[in-house]
Formats: C-alpha cells, structure tokens, sequence
C-alpha cells in the first residue's frame, strides 16, 4: 500500500467511499521550510486529538470542515478536496516571521487580526503574497478570497474563545481550505489545526505551547502539547 | 553645507523658501539592497532629465506631484513631503522579486496590473507587505492606501502610453508618496521615476533600458538611459 499523497505531518490514503480519504497523523516535526527535522513519539496521536478536538468543535459552532470522523489514534476520516495553493494565517499578536519581516518585537498585540496569504509551495518557502499575486496566478478568485478572510476570521473568534477557556493565548495560527470534490463550489476548511501550525501561549505565564518549542529548541514539546491536549480535553 | 539627508541616489537640501527643497540626483548607482555600489558619470543628470520630463507630464495629465521646477542639470526644487514610509509597486509584466518569489518567468504578461506595497526600510530590505501590516505599523490608514492604489493605477495608465510612444514597454516600477508639509490631507507623488526605478524594455527587440543592466552587468547602462531620455525627448 502506498499513500495517495505524503507531506511533512500527514499521509493520505484511499478509503473504501470514493469521497472520502483517511488522513494519517505521523510523528515527523519539520521547521524552517523542512530544514530543521525530528521524530517525536506520539505526536501524530496528540496532533490528531487535539484537531478531532477543534474541528468537532468548529463544526459545532457552523464552520464547514473537511473533517468526517475519527478512525483510531492517529486517523481521521475526512471528506476528499482540491486543496486550494493559498494558505491563510491569522495573527492575533506579532511572533514569527510578521517579526523577522517588520522589525518588530514578539508580543505586539494587534488592534485587529492581522490577515495574510502566502503561497503553498514548499520548494519557494511558502511565500507571502497579495490579492493581486493572487489573482494573477489563478490560485484564487476575488470571491474565494472574501470567503477565505470571512471563514479565517470567524474560526479566529471562536478558536480565541475556545483556547482562552483552556488558559491559552492564541497568537496566530494557519489554515487551510479546499473544493470538495464531490461538489467544487463548496470550499472547507481542510488540513490540520494543532500546535504545529498554531502559536499557543500559557495565558498566565507566556510560556510557549506550541512547535516553538521545537523550532528555537526550548525542550518539552510533546510535554506542552500533551498539556494542551489535557486542557482542551477538560473544557470541552 | 550638509544635506537635509543623503539617499543612495539622492541628497535633500534647504532651500530660501520654508515649503520646498533642492533635491540632487547624484551619480550613485546601487543594487540589491545597496550590496552592489557603483558610480556612473552623468547618472544624476540624466535621471533628473527623466524624471523632470516625466513630472512634468504626469502634472499636466492632472497628477498632484511634489515638483515645483529644474534648477539646473542635477537639481530640482521640490515641495516639502513627508514621505510616507509605503512603497508601492506597479507590475505589468512579470520580472524580478516577482518571478523569484513566485517562480514565474520573466515576461509573463498580467491580465491586470499587479499592485503591492513594500515598507521602506533598508535594513530590513523594503519587505513585500499587505494592507493589514501597514494599518497595523501605523503605515498608512485604509483611505490613504485606497488614495495610492487609484492614484498608482493612473499614473501605470499614464506612463504605460508615454513610454510606449517611445518604442518602450513599461515593466514595473516603484513609486513614493508624500504629505505636504504645508497640508498634510495632501498627498502627493514624491520622488522620482527614472530606469533606476522603473523596468523597461525595447518594444521591438526586448532589450532592457533600465537598471537591470547594471544589476545584472549587461554594459551599456548609461547609454540606454541615454536613449531612453533621447526617446522620451523627441516625443514630448
């Protein structure tokens, strides 16, 4: 058996239902454009808690996700989709490359969320990009765009909320979304949402909760994120 | 005598009257982030031709600028602006950090213009920025952005004519904006537009007449800036 489709944290494999895939969960952690790697056990089933987690509670809360089910430990079942090129990030508080790139100090919290695009792409390193690239690039349209900044900013506010109630700060986070394929004028929110794509920090003392840890080498990684897994867990 | 401030190709100076400023096109040429240095004999004459003819062109075509007159062969006088710290660029046709930053081709031409705003920071490399950054660092306000993109896209439609008239293609190029001093609810286009700033090619052969030969050591820089201003000149 080999998978339909293999990245830096997942796998992907057929199922019996045409439109559905199974998505695996690895162990693998990348950083720095996959520069930087490393093996940590039980984090694919960490991961995948903690998003089966999130997007029951999205889901919930009316956000259409690609997500069907939970299939054991490390797989979810979830709907099949045409993965769109443009990821979303959101940043509620400067860290990171918003940093790097302005000059800025970690910890700025932003009057409103910050909003920006950049292109999947992992030989170009995910480079940011404007509305205009875009356009120009065919990797959205117009219209998808306001879709995928009103779907970003209403996941925002309620995983704000969500990550509060378990004594976290969200700082900033990634999304991405997709065309089901069963029906491509459908777009959902597809992917992961977990500590390797989220910034997370301890409300109380900043403490980092998140592949932080990994990137700058703090020490403790799954040990924060199974501290994340618990405290979710606990106020859902 | 010491300027008011020294750019890498400009120096600012006081004039008798409190509203304007004496502004020197020097023989300077820098590239990539001025890694690359090099000094032109007649550079700073030339640039002033062009970018005076081009004012004066954009003023009459009903674009506010802060040119005032020529001195003389380097010098201009120029309204007193401050400089709003957002570059914006223009792209017709794909080339530079465009094409490295998307991995596109040299030469694709765009359905439409392609806008984006970079922050003007050498040490940080005048780094690609959207419209959240800029409100966030307190850049620019939405009104003022909306102001350069439809101001922007004027001056592209404006220029694009102007140079084609000239047997010249206009690529992409970088412009400034400034407040007035005297009124800051003005702003007006600021700078200069000169092939330091703008890509342009021969209509005909494809050849490039801009700062790219001298970032990429093609020869010939002053020569085609040269035939750049004998073409601007017999057409105006």
């Amino acid at each position: 058996m080999t998978p339909l489709y293999e990245g830096k944290a997942k796998r992907l494999w057929a199922t019996e239902n045409p439109d559905t895939l199974r998505m695996e969960f690895k162990n693998d952690a990348t950083a720095f454009n996959g520069e930087k790697k490393a093996q940590f056990e039980d984090k694919g089933r960490l991961n995948n808690e903690i998003s089966t987690l999130i997007y029951g509670f999205l889901e919930e809360a009316g956000v259409p996700t690609h997500f069907v089910r939970k299939i054991d430990d490390t797989n979810v079942e979830v709907k099949k989709v045409t993965i769109l090129m443009v990821e979303v990030i959101i940043r509620n508080i400067s860290a990171g490359s918003y940093c790097k790139r302005t000059g800025t100090e970690e910890g700025k919290v932003f009057s409103q969320p910050i909003i920006e695009f950049s292109y999947k792409s992992d030989e170009l390193g995910d480079p940011l990009i404007n509305d205009d690239y875009i356009r120009e690039m065919g990797l959205a349209t117009p219209e998808d765009l306001a879709h995928l900044r009103a779907s970003a900013l209403k996941v925002n506010a309620i995983l704000i909320d969500f990550f509060a109630k378990a004594g976290l700060k969200l700082v900033d986070f990634k999304l991405e979304f997709g065309r089901l394929v069963s029906d491509p004028s459908v777009i959902v929110l597809a992917d992961e949402i977990s500590p390797d794509g989220c910034r997370l920090w301890d409300l109380k003392t900043g403490e980092k909760m998140d592949k932080d840890r990994f990137r700058r080498d703090l020490g403790g990684v799954m040990e924060a994120y199974q501290e994340v897994l618990g405290r979710l867990k606990s106020n859902s």
